[in-house]
């Protein structure tokens, strides 16, 4: 067997992490550019592909690279481009993202889709789905994103947008207002923001002593950190986030029947405090047929190297 | 091209519909035979083989039938089995049913699958989903059954048992009791059983006037009924059904992005009653990027052959 060799390249709305990775999962080199100083795509391909031909050069791979898979917010994986991403001042509009750096890259094979299949894709080849031909890969990050896989293939749907669990219905009525002009999605309440938010809500609605009463600005870490110290507000903060989690899973597993859900993104870091909610719930709303067959797992890629994992193993199906 | 058939067989709890089927989907001849009258499956199978045979003889294609395709309650694509299936006696525990009938039929291979799925490959094979790779087909009958299609291929999961959206969360908090023992689910309010148990209960929260009241008993066949008199109770009942519908629906396109929604069942032929609701909360409930985009469309499967057709369909992949 030649060894060959892929580069994952995760676009995000800050930064754009840049790795080539061989077939075991290692990460041979790593680099990082800004995505956020480019109100244009040309300029970013532009030097998107010069740290990439870099990066290539670096881990001492030239001419024995396969292709390149980007994990891109709102990235489609059917026709290759980034459509109305907020996050990303150069891909409001419609931009033929893998066509442009395939070219800028001679020719070099390129797919694409969103960051949470990639993920999906990333656990299975690499991770804790390793072997594993249905699950879902549920992101806990600043969102709720996630990656279908049905007969070990990535679910995309007739227009390759498949796959917006974090915008199913969580709270029918007098839901919160989620970013996407919708309420009561998932990830208005389960994201590392929803976290935040009902922390507010409930310092708000009691009177309940918390050491969160003390901070000016909270954010999901500082519930996390107020949760570790056992703050009791905390805690409860996470049975329910994890209670809404184990809620939706249960409606996802009538869908599909996976064999897990895996968990991953920051909030998943959460796990002590998440994780029994999160199973008591979907166990109490699972057709009895499910009831403690499905598992709930976390991701086991290292978390710095796992945007990068997810987005190459694309690549090796190209 | 040498011409060949297939044997669709719908298994019911009252009846089997047993019929040949040539690759147009024409029923060339069919009969059917009681189920309920069987304790064990052992002589139902016997008498179920010797009709297949018969009507096989009628078609006048012996020697021409290249498989069997079942849709049952509760069964497995994967095992061939029926498990747990409440309205079969002879089905409560786990019958290996196509085995069974192969041995029967000397040798003649068996594909077996819930009825629902059964239906999913009957519309993609001669019906509304012809052409259609991804969609999702839902039956309204005594319950809500659903089958998915995804990439052309039906989804049965990691173990058989995927596609039931009849138990999803139409309603969170309060819902009303299902068969399935949970509360809230879709079944529980959008099957025939469903719109019937709306009628008693609005009959009972409310003096409004209906021609429902003077009914000792109420089935959804007389809501329809009344609806098509113009009864303003039984219009907002359909309605009201449409509504629940069609804000599930949305959660379900988050998940597999489909081309379309294919409906099918007794309550479907209320389509002029439930379509206008059902569009309304579909795309209000969904995100903007779905917005419009996809159709519901109703069976074009002549009812009486469509569960033969579908069962048979499953046989054509044999």
């Amino acid at each position: 067997m030649d060894s060959t060799f892929v580069v994952g390249i995760d676009v995000g709305g800050q930064t754009s992490k840049i790795g080539v990775v061989d077939a075991r999962g290692t990460v041979l080199a790593q680099t990082v550019i800004r995505t956020d100083t480019y109100d244009e795509v040309a300029p970013f391909i532009a030097e998107l592909s010069e740290a990439v031909k870099k990066v290539i050069k670096e881990a001492g791979v030239e001419g024995s690279v396969r292709g390149i898979g980007v994990g891109a917010p709102n990235g489609n994986y059917y026709t290759g481009t980034i459509e109305n991403a907020p996050n990303l001042r150069w891909g409001r509009c419609k931009v033929e993202f893998a066509k442009l750096l395939s070219e800028a890259m001679e020719g070099l094979p390129v797919a694409l889709t969103n960051d949470a299949n990639a993920a999906a894709v990333g656990e299975m080849t690499y991770g804790a789905a390793r072997g594993m031909k249905n699950f879902i890969m549920i992101t806990l990050g600043t969102g709720v994103g996630s990656g279908i896989v049905i007969n070990g293939e990535v679910v995309y749907g007739h227009d390759g947008f498949a796959g917006e669990l974090g915008h199913t219905a969580a709270v029918r009525n007098n839901g919160r207002y989620c970013n996407c002009g919708k309420t009561g999605c998932l990830e208005a309440y389960c994201s590392a923001m929803g976290v935040a938010r009902t922390a507010r809500e409930w310092l708000e609605l009691s009177d309940e002593p918390s050491v969160l009463r003390n901070l000016d600005t909270i954010a999901s870490k500082d519930v996390f950190d107020a949760a570790k110290d056992g703050d009791k507000l905390a805690l409860k903060i996470f049975e329910y986030t994890g209670k809404i989690l184990g809620r939706s899973f249960a409606d996802f597993i009538a869908f599909s029947a996976p064999e897990a859900i895996v968990l991953f993104g920051g909030l998943a870091r959460a796990k002590e405090f998440l994780l029994a909610p999160m199973e008591q719930a979907m166990n109490e709303n699972v057709l009895s047929l499910w009831k403690d067959k499905v598992k709930i797992v976390f991701s086991q890629l290292k978390e710095s190297d796992a945007a990068i994992l997810g987005a190459s193993a694309l690549a090796w199906e190209l």
